[in-house]
């Protein structure tokens, strides 16, 4: 079987001259490589008509499939439709279901459509155009002697939704790929060296066509197996058995499989044991909160928080004991204690957690230096509270705890009599 | 003056598989950019030598000043410096004054040399040895016929390192570079579109040396000027004037300039104004906190939150009355205005901020679609709601909403009397 071979092609000043991340380019490799083509390279242009032209050219001759992001806003100096209109010799044309949608999403938020973006409704004759329904500017899909140009927005989640939408199902369709199957086994609670040393002989001993990546982030460390090989259900029956001797060795630290984070992890959790859930957070100021109801469906377990950042609220709106506070501070066991049994009451939750700590960089003392944080755990017949020696950067220290929250509520669920 | 190009070429696997996210290349392009080199191309390409070689042979036909990142490791995959020697046609020769740095690197931290590590000391006759006094391989820098390569490890730390205390200067050394000044104006609450047509005029008659750019993130829209010229003072009062120009068009939705986000501008403005701030958040289930909290010292006006995710929370711990919620729903403006208001009385601050609406996938009924979001402003003296019709996607409706909700504490608190 011949490879498929992919470039990414990615179009603006903007990435060229620093002013924004390209995280588009390293999520479109992963996709890519998950359906088994291998992208040999990824290029970046400026708005400057001959060196987009050179860039098609270029590419053309090395891929087989180039994905384009960028170049499509609705201004002068977005110039990836005029260069393909170009390249392949295809005027602009209005799309009348472009022009549709387009306006339906202007109407949909009860804004007016300018000419400006009437103008995104024409597209290259030679084109298909792809649906963008969280945007204003279409994708267009070129077929041309086995050779695919498909362009799509920068715009990040327009760009996720035509990738897995459309491009990745035509992708699959049009091009012979290898069997791959991918399975990702999640932990979090450890680093990567911790389970590295653990898992060694099992790693050692893995077959030739599996082959292993850690995959660490701030605060966990997802475990991907790649397997190679004939048959999609043999290769699934594989991968199950060496994650089964995964969990045997790091089992306590594996919290999922696949795609879900770990607040949908709780959440599931959550839901099957029927439980409902409060926070009392402090130095994470929200982000807990944020996660936990960054699911959807997850107000059926989540009753609310609260964030008591001064010591008043902390007093007035959570009950905190004044003695409390003034003799161990805000910082302490005796107050996360407090806090987090208080909130379950209040709350009238199963559960109830808090966090509070010294996110930096100010409001250190000596011995509490920035990084300190404390967290608690309360249900109807205990409390665990646990203390964090985190980092010396403030959003560092708010992420890193609030996934520290999360394992708990994890934790103190599996331990629930 | 001839414009000084540059072109940056990653090497490694790891990046175009997508396993690590490149956030080099976009502080180099920044670095450069403030020297005044332009960026004309980025690449990336894998362990591969042809690979690597033909990225070298195409960014000399290109660029002036070719950065190289990355596969300067000890082990077999690591490319880079065998093929700068076959490139420069330039065999290995041990350098001594690397070989005593790459030894004492190593007995500073206790570790054994390896014969891997020694060899990272052999480089190419032709270059010129870089320092990396914060890792093992060293930096190679070739001048030939006025073309720069300059090959640096890939690890964040020792690039910026090596970047900051030679590269950068000897760069200005050997080039005549222009002077340059951008200044990016950060507007909020309109569309690009929008603030284009509004602008177009202006635009239009900007002089040839100062270049706009439109930068759209979710929920707002910076425009960045770039100058170009002989003298900075003088780069510095045209960028001046023609923001005045840009104030005088779209000055009630700017809220800031360079580097700070709106959460900075924010808290800028309570400071200033000596206000304290309270949240009510239901449907943004605390990403505003998060935002308002990510700022340091942001506790000096930040009190608190309450999510109040159920109904019951609504009314025990937010005092909502019964017969509102009864009769209008939580997401509507009677709720929001009260929820804004309990929040400030209770929490005992200047100003109280709501938020309340269907953030979707459930939860939807025919008059308030997935997107209907209602948000409120309340002080001393008044109460202002405002209705957002959003999207259908939940993470965007919670984006677009708590951006929403910080431009109103913006405009509440300009407007305050």
């Amino acid at each position: 079987m011949k490879p498929t071979y992919a470039e990414l092609l990615t179009i603006g000043d903007e990435i060229l001259f620093g002013q924004i991340t390209d995280t588009n380019s390293q999520w479109m490799s992963q996709q890519l490589s998950d359906i088994g083509i291998k992208v040999i390279r990824k290029t970046s242009v400026g708005d400057q008509v001959n060196e987009i032209l050179n860039a098609f050219a270029e590419a053309e001759k090395r891929a087989d499939v180039i994905l384009i992001t960028g170049g499509l806003g609705p201004t002068s100096d977005d110039l990836t439709k005029p260069c393909l209109s170009q390249y392949f010799n295809s005027p602009l044309v209005m799309n009348e279901e472009a022009l549709q949608e387009v306006t339906a999403f202007f109407k949909s938020r009860g804004r007016e459509l300018t000419e400006l973006n009437r103008q995104q409704a024409a597209l290259p004759a030679a084109c298909e155009k792809i649906t963008n329904p969280v945007g204003t500017a279409p994708g267009m899909w070129f077929d041309r002697g086995n050779k695919i140009f498909m362009s799509m927005p920068g715009v990040p989640h327009e760009m996720k939704r035509m990738m897995r939408d459309h491009v990745l199902p035509r992708l699959k369709n049009k091009f012979e790929l290898p069997v791959i199957h991918h399975q990702v086994i999640r932990t979090i609670g450890q680093g990567e060296s911790f389970l590295a040393e653990k898992i060694a002989n099992w790693e050692k001993a893995l077959p030739e066509h599996i082959k292993l990546a850690y995959l660490p982030s701030l605060g966990e460390v997802k475990l991907r197996l790649t397997c190679y090989g004939e048959s999609l259900e043999k290769l699934k029956e594989e991968a199950n058995h060496q994650t089964q001797l995964l969990i045997d060795r790091i089992g306590s630290y594996i919290y999922g499989y696949g795609e879900d984070p770990i607040e949908v992890a709780i959440g599931k959790l959550l839901s099957e044991k029927n439980l409902t859930l409060s926070i009392a957070e402090s130095c994470t100021g929200g982000n807990v909160s944020r996660m936990i109801t960054s699911v959807p469906g997850s107000s059926a377990y989540f009753q609310g928080s609260i964030i008591p950042y001064s010591y008043e609220i902390k007093m007035a709106q959570l009950g905190i004991k004044p003695e409390t506070l003034q003799e161990y501070g805000a910082v302490s066991e005796q107050t996360i204690a407090e806090m987090a049994t208080n909130v379950r009451t209040r709350f009238h939750t199963n559960i109830g957690m808090a966090t509070s700590g010294i996110a930096g960089p100010g409001g250190a003392t000596p011995e509490k230096p920035v990084g300190t944080v404390w967290i608690a755990y309360a249900d109807e017949q205990r409390v665990i509270t646990k203390k964090l020696q985190l980092s010396t950067e403030r959003h560092l220290n708010i992420q890193l705890a609030s996934m520290a929250v999360l394992n708990l509520i994890r934790l103190g669920i599996k331990e629930r009599k």
